[in-house]
């Protein structure tokens, strides 16, 4: 992408009414826009990054066995009333609207009563079981404070995978299986280190729920984390009980801020029971289905992603999630320009991310846009360096800038 | 994908309540699941063919210089009373609600105001245009009635590109353009023979607007085609001065029932006038921007596939929408299952997307969910033809079987 098509433009100063970092920074760089608190436009910058945290997140739903599927914001009361949750006092983040007919319809806020209703429809026998659809889709919460950014919104992307089990042994498997998946893409994210999984409390089911909390001096939950085992444990839950069952004393962990990056959850029967979903075992009897539910928020992760790594520059995209690889500058005349428009067809060709700054700007414009937006690598073609056929080499994170041919580049980037 | 691991089951039967022939077809095979009048869930098959129809028109709208982005749906209503069109008299099909606050807000039934306005802020010279950018969005809309399936939908996945342009000239000139792309659109949807550019009625700032609308039997539209031309014109505007214009007569003209897959529009400064979206021209003077916009809804378009081409045993797709393009079905003991699973994993590392019927059903169940589900091509191994290591090959379209060898299957779908 030439920047020059790129209809988004950096800015030095954010929205006054914007307190996040995250989104101060995004918005600054082009990568969002603010609709309202907690409601926020994509970009094309900022929709390439959403789209890359997707798909890793997918490539790991579908190599466990999930199912994609989408379902619907607009919902019927019934299935909720069943549940209990359509009451706003025990889901308080409903928006309700009504269709034209006068019928009171709501936004889902989650989806696990539409999601077992429908599973009525393809789950009658033990043959049909275990399956694990999920989704990626626009949640809409009525948050009464939306102050974080893309951390907490109103409307947003959640990837929420459901499990389907005959029995607590399968739902046990399972639920190790998607912990597992769930570390390889906080892994790909570029989260890996200072992600961890964290014990919080359970529900009539089981006894603990699992978060994923990421280190953040800006994260809203404390835990205690244990470096050794690579675990921790929520705040709620920081008990004489649960040091017991993880065989841990307090001298063991140290308290951080963490934000909550995904969470899996036993859902037992809860909603199997009240919206009677049933199956028929091998052995002729009627069982209740298991069921479990395990979400990451795509946006949420992005914002966390965007304001842990950022310096004072501005963004710093770890590679797998850079809404492109290089950032290429060319300073100079004709020849500069010849020679990166060549730089830049070659590049491309080989299937390398590159936006390519081709504007006729300072290079100390370029060199801040360059730096706000977080690109991960820096490539530039002067004039001066043009004659030896060599580059500036600069990695975002470690801003060390190297001199290196145009065979080391490709090897670099290769 | 093996059917075993597929959550989802075909039916002899849809849901009473449903009326339209793609909805029913697709709830029966599998592909989508109705939570309300016009609010469908697309399951695993249905999602697949939702996201290879949205990557055509991706395909189609980058390559002519859009730029892809992601609006909301949630909408503050201060543009929109500005443009005049709050008002639920004004746009009838508002579906509003409020937040915790109190703040009456809507859910977006378009876009043009909420990117106007948004546009000011990367538009303000002559330098920032022209620019396209595009969304794939969910859209609301509080239709009175929906009963065309995914023809008509109170919630659906709709394309919108909106264009800013400098002059008449070159918003004209970028008409055009997008012109010739929504053609390469439809033909690589497998629409381009029987889907016609069309007049229809204009606006303050165009004489006229153009449709896409592709003959079909349950159309709504009443067009007249010019077979000669490639072109067609909608009643609403079919007078002596329009045959005037594109110098026809009525006699060219053959009267078909069709429905709109696409359409293209001059807004003119329509939005431009009341939201202030000025530029200042290479001259230094003030101007105010000509926008147009484009949509296509892609799940409208798989509803139009799905009924236009199904025939009496169910649906039949066009290879570049198909959710597979083969469906494998093994008849026989172990030495078939083995051979199944081997041809499975050869055609999948090949990249040819195959559904593996590989249950233990009869053949004729196999063969009638093959045919309900409209898989291009059904590849069956069977211990008959096993010795010779030979294949029957079944086109949906023609269902007429034809044995292939080894070679043969796979030049055929190579």
């Amino acid at each position: 992408m030439r920047v020059s098509h790129l209809f988004t433009r950096t800015s030095k100063t954010a929205p006054a009414d914007e307190v996040a970092k995250n989104a101060q920074l995004l918005i600054r760089a082009g990568f969002i826009h603010k609709e309202m608190a907690g409601v926020y436009t994509y970009l094309p910058l900022g929709k390439r990054v959403l789209e890359k945290v997707t798909q890793i997140i997918r490539e790991e739903m579908d190599a466990i066995g999930g199912n994609e599927i989408s379902l619907t914001a607009l919902q019927h009361k019934d299935v909720w009333e069943k549940s209990g949750r359509w009451n706003d006092e025990v889901m308080d983040v409903w928006f309700k609207t009504k269709l034209a007919n006068g019928t009171e319809i709501g936004l889902a806020p989650t989806h696990e009563e539409p999601l077992t209703q429908l599973m009525k429809n393809y789950i009658s026998s033990y043959k049909d079981l275990p399956v694990y659809p999920y989704q990626f889709q626009i949640k809409f919460r009525n948050e009464v404070r939306s102050k974080s950014g893309l951390m907490r919104g109103r409307e947003f992307w959640m990837k929420d995978l459901y499990s389907f089990s005959r029995t607590q042994e399968e739902h046990d498997a399972f639920y190790e299986t998607i912990t597992q998946a769930y570390h390889r893409v906080y892994e790909r994210l570029g989260l890996g280190d200072i992600t961890y999984k964290t014990f919080a409390s359970g529900g009539s089911f089981s006894k603990y729920s699992h978060e994923f909390q990421t280190l953040s001096p800006v994260g809203e939950d404390t835990i205690y984390v244990h470096e050794g085992k690579k675990l921790a444990i929520n705040e709620e839950v920081y008990n004489e009980e649960v040091l017991a069952d993880l065989g841990i004393t307090r001298g063991e962990l140290v308290e951080q801020k963490a934000v909550e990056v995904g969470n899996i959850f036993t859902l037992g029967t809860r909603f199997s029971d009240v919206l009677d979903l049933n199956y028929t075992d091998e052995d002729g009897t009627s069982k209740k289905v298991i069921m479990g539910s395990y979400g990451i928020g795509p946006s949420r992760v992005m914002g966390l992603i965007a304001e842990r790594f950022a310096d004072e520059k501005g963004l710093v995209w770890p590679e797998n999630v850079a809404p492109y690889k290089v950032y290429l500058v060319r300073i100079g005349g004709d020849e500069a320009i010849a020679h990166a428009d060549k730089l830049y067809d070659e590049l491309t060709a080989k299937g390398i991310e590159v936006l390519y700054d081709d504007r006729d700007e300072r290079p100390g414009t370029k060199f801040a846009d360059a730096e706000l937006m977080g690109i991960p690598y820096r490539v530039t073609v002067s004039d001066r360096l043009l004659a030896d056929e060599k580059y500036e080499f600069t990695p975002r994170a470690s801003g060390e800038t190297q001199i290196l041919t145009h065979a080391q580049l490709l090897d670099t980037l290769g």
